[in-house]
């Protein structure tokens, strides 16, 4: 098969590759519909984040069962499935409170690389969802986001107690941070401020169901949050970013008793505990649990009630995977979806 | 009047002070029933945290009105009151919200201390709560103690989610750790893990409902705590200490998905973000709106279902306030009541 890897920063190939086999008894292995790459992705791509030798990638997909180990009681071969990028058994204590991502059997969903035509998953029966018969093409885009970015921009609304009568404000405007403001307008949220400076991107999070964009950041950001809500701050504050100054303008633009759900994966990032304790917020995020959400998402993606999948402004054949990197990495993309 | 100044770490004096006056239309005098000296009280006293010249000091209170000023409608002289270290308003949004430490008109609520005779307590119709009734005699500790750190205790708790069938983790055997004790007790939690490796503490801490005493810290008390919830961490642990030590054990003591309520002021502190994001806790605290659950805590007082003043293991008279500050710098004593 073709197959993604990262060799070095800034050298991605698309090579031939083994087709996955099943190699525990609860893997599954998926013929992709689609696969796409996540800003998360651009760590390691930039070299922020090492990596030991050339590693497939990719942890986002879509697609069809083609077959399943001995002991995979509920996905059959023929299912269109999705799952998130964290394997887990749905089962255990800590995955029935809702937090997937930190099953105590967790490990790598896709540890052959996702951006790929076949993908081997894990701990298939807890990991993956079906989707009721077979989707419509189209529903794909949106269905492939579910796996990841839709999955934690909502986490993000979740984890900021978004609800109805809040004002939400979501720093940082890449795929998350966008569906973030999807999310937000889905759970009933009375205003959205969507940061971002650049305008392609500030018409996406309009059509998602922002209310109001802020272009400053920082300082200047936080206090053009602290005007629109009447000096106290928001109720609710997404944070998609990940970085020491995302983090400070998310805590700093929610009011005393507000919650900031962070989702962007913390790089560098050192919160002064004096600052917090003193800030009154609720602090709550990590690695989203995409699968607690994803029956909700599917059912919501399947009805057309949401189209997440507008997130993707960039489609390539899986083979141009680097210039699809290379296209994000310069912000000339928001989210690249690659076909197989 | 006699009033207790800190004029160096370690140089505290009784000395003859101005009587209190009503500064403020909004203000109120009250005459000590009890005053008391805060474990953060000890910061200042330590050298820890500096002060400019010699300060008036002590922040919890309970006594009768003298007088008020011409704005205040509803506290009266001859009532008995207990009020927070902070003074609200108790009708702005935030205070409404339940965030009156945050209140968008805080200042300190006894600017001219506490540890004395008589006291100004500033915005009185906010910040006061008074007794159904004068109280009897031997229920005026545990009312001091709702002041400051049985409020404290039980923030912590409701800021760490405590609740029935839980499982919690008190780090920290001050009065603010012992009162988490008998406030996650109060609040139905099942479990009730003592951190403490100090006899009359651990005692104590058994007496407010602790189940479980973890003599161990750091490292070490995180891996106790985990062997005795199956591995996972407790549901909600409360931080009442405020030293890097205190927030990571508190941190890692908890599950995926529990509840970190951190409510010893932060000293020093910076928390690692990545950590944090894999740690999937809640995490809120800050300075304790002792104000919102007051009436309850009074409720509860009164009606002598909780006996939080025995927190008080040291009652001196007012004008020995030196040798209580070295009492519990040296821990000789857990709190210390002064009578003036």
């Amino acid at each position: 098969m073709r197959g993604t890897v990262l060799y070095a920063p800034r050298d991605v190939r698309v090579e031939d590759r083994p087709d996955p086999k099943i190699e525990e008894p609860t893997d599954a292995v998926i013929r992709l519909a689609a696969t796409c790459i996540c800003g998360s992705d651009l760590w390691p791509y930039r070299g922020i984040e090492p990596i030991d030798g050339p590693t497939p990638v990719g942890h986002e997909y879509a697609g069809i069962v083609e077959e399943v180990g001995r002991d995979v009681r509920t996905i059959k071969p023929g299912q269109f499935v999705i799952g998130s990028f964290f394997a887990c058994d749905n089962t255990c204590e800590i995955c029935r409170a809702g937090y997937q991502t930190s099953c105590i059997h967790r490990e790598p969903a896709a540890p052959t690389g996702a951006q790929a035509q076949y993908t081997r998953i894990t701990l298939a029966d807890g990991t993956l969802v079906a989707t009721p018969g077979l989707p419509a093409d189209d529903l794909v885009p949106s269905l492939l986001a579910a796996s990841d970015v839709l999955g934690t921009g909502w986490f993000g609304a979740v984890a900021a107690e978004v609800g109805p009568g809040k004002t939400v404000a979501v720093v940082g405007d890449g795929a998350v941070g966008l569906l973030g403001v999807l999310a937000a307008s889905q759970l009933g949220a009375e205003r959205i401020i969507a940061m971002s400076r650049h305008e392609p991107r500030q018409a996406l999070a309009r059509e998602f169901g922002a209310t109001d964009i802020v272009t400053e950041r920082g300082e200047e950001g936080v206090a053009r949050v602290k005007d629109l809500t009447g000096g106290l701050g928001a109720h609710s504050v997404i944070e998609a970013v990940g970085t020491q100054e995302s983090m400070m303008q998310a805590i700093r633009a929610t009011r005393p008793g507000g919650h900031v759900g962070f989702v962007g994966v913390a790089h560098g990032v050192e919160l002064p505990g004096q600052e917090l304790f003193f800030s009154h917020v609720h602090l709550h995020g990590g690695p989203a649990p995409v699968r607690r959400f994803l029956p909700e998402l599917i059912d919501l993606i399947c009805n057309r009630q949401i189209d997440p999948g507008k997130v993707f402004d960039l489609e390539l054949p899986l083979d141009q995977a680097a210039e699809g990197y290379q296209a994000m990495d310069e912000r000339r993309a928001i989210k690249t979806l690659l076909r197989p």
